[in-house]
C-alpha cells in the first residue's frame, strides 16, 4: 500500500513532509508524546487541513483531540520519505562542495551512504575523506559496479558536468544529483535532481530588490 | 527600466536564467561569438520560444538569424540576476556545510561576499577559514552592524535554526538563507530562501521508486 501511495503523492506535498519530520524530531527529542496538525500548523505556518491531507499519504492515523504519536509519526515519515533505507552514492568532484557533502553526517541520517568519491586531481585521488576513499576518475565505472551505487552526485566544475553525468549513467547509476548551475540531460528512467544553490541566490537577490517578498 | 522588470519576472523564468548564464559562460570560454535561442534550446532542452520570452526581461536584443552576442548576453544575465553586485553575508554555524560555503569561490562569483561567520563552539570561534573570521555567536549583532551584512546564512543544527533566524533579523539582515530542513518564520519584509538538500533527497528517492521520472 505504501508503495502505491509513494507514487501518487504530489511533489509539493512531498516537499512539505521533510518540514514535518524536522519538527517532529525536535518534539521527540524534547520528550513530547503527541502532536496535532493544529500544533504543526501553528509552528510551521502551513494550513492545518493541508497538513492532515499530506499526512493522509502515510500509513498512520491521528487520535481525535490528541493527535499523532510523536515517535510513530517520526518513524512513518522517515520510512515514507526513504530516509530509513540506505542508498549508496558516489561523489564526482571532491572539491570544497563535494568534500563538504562527504563530511555531512546529516546525509547518512537521511539514507544517503556515500561509498566513494572520484576526482581528476592526482593530489586528491588516492586520499580518503571522512573514511570515504577518493579514486581517479578513470576507475568510476568499475567502482560503481563493485559498490552497487545507485546515486551519482555531481560537484565538478560546470564545464565537466554533462560529461560526468554521461559517465555516471554509463556506469549504471539510477539517479543523478546535480549541484552545478547548468541544466543536464539524462536518458529516460534516470532520475535527475537539481540543487543549484546559485539559482537560489538569484531568486533571493530578486526578492530583496522587490522589498522582501518571501521566496521558497 | 531594469528595476521594474526585475520585479515583474515570474519565479520560474528567474530560475531558468541561471541555466542560460552557465551555458553562455561556457560558450564565451570556448570563444563563441553568437548564440541563438534555438541553440540554447537544443542544449538545455527548454522550448526556444520560452527562452526568447525569458530573455525579453533583459535589456538585450538578438539579431535575426544570428542570435545574441555571447559576452553581452553573459554580462546582461549576470547583471539582471544580481551577480555583478556584491551582497555582504554572514554565516551562522561554521560546521561542515557552513565551512564549505565559506570556501566556495563560486558564491563570490555570484555576488555573495561572506564577510564573517559565527559559531557557539569555543574551538571554532576565534579562527578564520579562507580568510573569513569566525566570531563567538554573542558578537553577531555588533558585527552585522559593523560589516553592513544584509544576508544571514543559517547552517546551524535544526534545533537552533529559528533562534538563529530571530537573532539575524534582530541584527538587521534583509534576507535569510536557510540550509536546515525545518521551515522558519520571518517578519514581513525579510526575504526567506530555503535550500534544504534533504528535501531534495526525499524527492529523488521517491522518483527512483516510481521508476525514474524527472525531478527538478
Amino acid at each position: 500500500m505504501n508503495d502505491l501511495h509513494r507514487e501518487l503523492i504530489p511533489e509539493p506535498a512531498l516537499r512539505r513532509l521533510p518540514w514535518y519530520l524536522a519538527y517532529v524530531t525536535l518534539l521527540r527529542e524534547r520528550g513530547d508524546e503527541y502532536v496535532s496538525s493544529t500544533q504543526i500548523s501553528r509552528e510551521l505556518k502551513v494550513d492545518a487541513s493541508q497538513i492532515a491531507k499530506d499526512l493522509s499519504f502515510l500509513d498512520i492515523r491521528g487520535k481525535t483531540r490528541i493527535g499523532y504519536e510523536v515517535p510513530l509519526l517520526e518513524h512513518k515519515l522517515e520510512e515514507f520519505l526513504g530516509f530509513r533505507r540506505s542508498h549508496r552514492a558516489v561523489v564526482v568532484g571532491a572539491g570544497s562542495l563535494g568534500g563538504a557533502l562527504m563530511q555531512d553526517s546529516g546525509l547518512n541520517r537521511y539514507g544517503l551512504n556515500i561509498v566513494a568519491a572520484f576526482d581528476v586531481s592526482r593530489e586528491v585521488a588516492g586520499n580518503a575523506l571522512n573514511g570515504i576513499p577518493v579514486y581517479p576518475l578513470c576507475e568510476l565505472k568499475q567502482r560503481v559496479g563493485q559498490t552497487g551505487a545507485t546515486v551519482g552526485i555531481i560537484t565538478v566544475p560546470v564545464e565537466h558536468a554533462q560529461a560526468t553525468a554521461d559517465l555516471l549513467v554509463d556506469a549504471g547509476v539510477k539517479a543523478l544529483w546535480n549541484f552545478t548551475p547548468i541544466r543536464l540531460s539524462a536518458p529516460d528512467g534516470v532520475v535527475l535532481t537539481n540543487t543549484s544553490i546559485y539559482a537560489h541566490l538569484a531568486v533571493m537577490y530578486n526578492r530583496m530588490e522587490a522589498g522582501g517578498r518571501k521566496a521558497e
